[in-house]
């Protein structure tokens, strides 16, 4: 070309720069580096065995090779159906839409309930993917603070109040929200809270994006009711996906949602891919119909759950005590709060030269704050690098605190 | 909710309407209708004993259940670099992107091509399913007319000195041709013609969507080169996929552009959904690196061939007079145009009642013209229901046209 490329590019892709995530995240590649940045599940928790009894059998199934419907295919939405009814979540197949990831479930509702300059009410922190994914439509942000419960109901309404005393309520979309295990925040919202952010989503007729990635992780407590199953009024979009509960490199994921959201979804999608994978969804359908899938659960709970003590074991013991943290009871992820002055953009290089890493957690704040933030990621390193990983990280947490 | 679903849609939901096609095609699905609507490669084209041999290896490799990079796994995309060498193109790994399905390319090429308003030059008819991706972005078109060997250089020229002289050449973003086996049209752009085009693009500094999911199945004729082979200037973005020379079901495909478009891509695909599904672009990979695809390829192309020559021979038989179409030498579709007083949605209900079905060719006009065209396909219908269907769609066809 003989003008520069980037006169070509639309607005939106020259709003898309490089991540300094992303570019940190460079550094980590070393092999000696113990890395707790990423968000990768442990191949350990993968169902080799069950992936390859079940695949012979779909590769046998012309309609695995073929093009699928842009829904999914019926025979994953109708087992998927009867999951969600354990869960007491009621439905038709209808409400039920394959996503290529759930990733591609945040880029489509962006896309299909966004205007530029819409509002989005979401926790602070939140999401980095749906940051991305809803970024494309510019929004607005409304953020609710958490404590170690997760949402803060009094916050939510406050905001709420706030958003309806402006007249910003024509523009609010939806609330974003990871209720169990968030990520990065690790927290859970407790059945009582849910309650109340039901009846305040109904009063001020809120529309919800229940994302929940992790919902089957839980090492230790109670079970807590999805917002979905406490839904009366329609109002709840459920997300959940095979990566974390089968294997990520399928691509699996699935959208519960108000039929008439469902159509339009399936309009827009069909634009964007015409369908998910339908090869590793008939691996999912026969993964849930031949009931595999709880009895691995188990399984992966085993192995999470020891990662998770090990790491928080770890912690108590060589973290400075100005290091602040929640406990988690499941999920993925530990986060952690260092002093006001403390910023973990800028402590980074020094902590990677001792070879270990985290993700700078105010890549999770859509305001741009959480710089004295991290996240931790206890599923992937191996036991002995997450303990061996926590000692180097505590002790150059030391030295800087120490300075 | 209390206020209606679509008071939360945004603008280009709203623009999202039940397309007529989809609609005309609830129509086709009696088992009894033969139909020639589909776009979908035959079954008996897939290989499915090489799938059987390679998938158990793929299981085994933990990186193929595991997330991968957004730009593809590395050894799919070497395998790509090795194949296009053998079209005459050369590329770096780096130049390669993988892409779930065609689709998703054409969806984020708009994305970070095209602002609201922008301009594409493309041919008249046009993919449909570019015209469904691009759409989202609400832009103009430029239409260059096609003969029976496809795109008419003297137009495309005509076409640019006009844009330049109006101005509106910073609002042209690409041009988005299929030169070979075009969809729907069916033709092929001879070299002396590719040649041309390049040249006019050179002159005129037009980016280039080479779209060549077809390019393979050719069943009589000579190769002709890809516009990308003929690119000195980095100019052309190329696109193909493995869902016609392995299975559409795995949703791999891929594009070949310039690094800079690569890398504004990647971070845009990041936000759509992180990966293509990494498990089967080892099983693509594997594809390619054991030799399989050529000899396969042979295979389909004996498969093809012969449903195209019994399409051709059913229409010569049974097609009335006025029913024009240039013969293909490859690909999937024939395109027929009929007398311009009759208009294929109209007479749609007529045609399936003696059930047969076709998709009705104004589809392909993003100007809404056509009214009098259809597309045929000949890939997915056995032998015997493609002269069954011709035969009861050329009788019915003589019917309207003797009123």
């Amino acid at each position: 070309m003989k003008k520069p490329m980037e006169n070509l590019f639309s607005d939106s892709a020259n709003k898309l720069k490089v991540s300094v995530i992303r570019e940190l995240l460079k550094l980590t590649l070393k092999p000696e580096v113990i890395s707790f940045a990423g968000g990768l599940p442990n191949p350990d928790a993968f169902p080799v065995q069950q992936i390859h009894e079940i695949t012979p059998g779909v590769i046998g199934n012309t309609n695995a090779l073929q093009y699928g419907t842009t829904e999914g295919v019926p025979e994953l939405r109708g087992a998927l159906k009867k999951r969600m009814a354990t869960k007491n979540v009621k439905c038709e197949v209808e409400n039920i839409q394959i996503t290529s990831g759930s990733q591609q479930a945040l880029d489509i509702l962006g896309r299909i309930l966004l205007n530029p300059n819409d509002l989005i009410l979401t926790t602070c922190p939140t999401y980095l993917g749906a940051i991305q994914a809803f970024g494309f439509q510019d929004p607005r942000y409304e953020l609710v603070d958490m404590d170690e419960h997760s949402v803060i109901v009094e916050d939510l309404e406050a905001r709420l109040e706030d958003i309806y005393k402006r007249g910003d309520n024509k523009r609010l979309k939806f609330f974003y929200v990871t209720p169990t295990f968030h990520n990065p925040a690790g927290v859970t919202i407790p059945e009582k809270r849910r309650k109340e952010i039901m009846e305040l989503c109904n009063t001020y007729d809120v529309l919800i994006i229940e994302d929940d990635p992790y919902g089957e992780l839980r090492y230790r407590g109670k079970d807590q009711p999805l917002l979905k199953s406490l839904d009366t009024e329609d109002r709840v979009i459920y997300l959940s996906t095979f990566s974390k509960i089968l294997v990520p490199g399928f691509r699996i994921a699935w959208m519960v949602a108000p039929t008439e959201l469902v159509k339009k979804f399936v309009m827009a999608k069909q634009a964007v891919d015409l369908c998910t994978t339908t090869f590793t969804q008939y691996i999912g359908a026969e993964y849930l119909n031949k009931g595999h899938v709880d009895q691995h659960i188990e399984k992966i709970k085993e192995i999470y759950g020891r990662k998770m003590q090990i790491m928080l074991q770890s912690m108590a013991e060589y973290f400075p005590e100005e290091a602040e943290y929640a406990e988690p009871d499941g999920g993925m992820f530990v986060w952690v709060r260092l002093p006001e002055h403390i910023n973990t953009i800028e402590i980074f290089p020094q902590v990677v030269e001792k070879n270990v890493a985290y993700v700078v957690g105010s890549a999770f704040y859509p305001n741009g704050k959480g710089l004295n933030t991290m996240r931790l990621n206890f599923t992937h390193p191996s036991d002995e690098k997450i303990e061996e990983g926590i000692k180097r990280l505590g002790n150059v947490l030391h030295q800087i605190l120490e300075k």
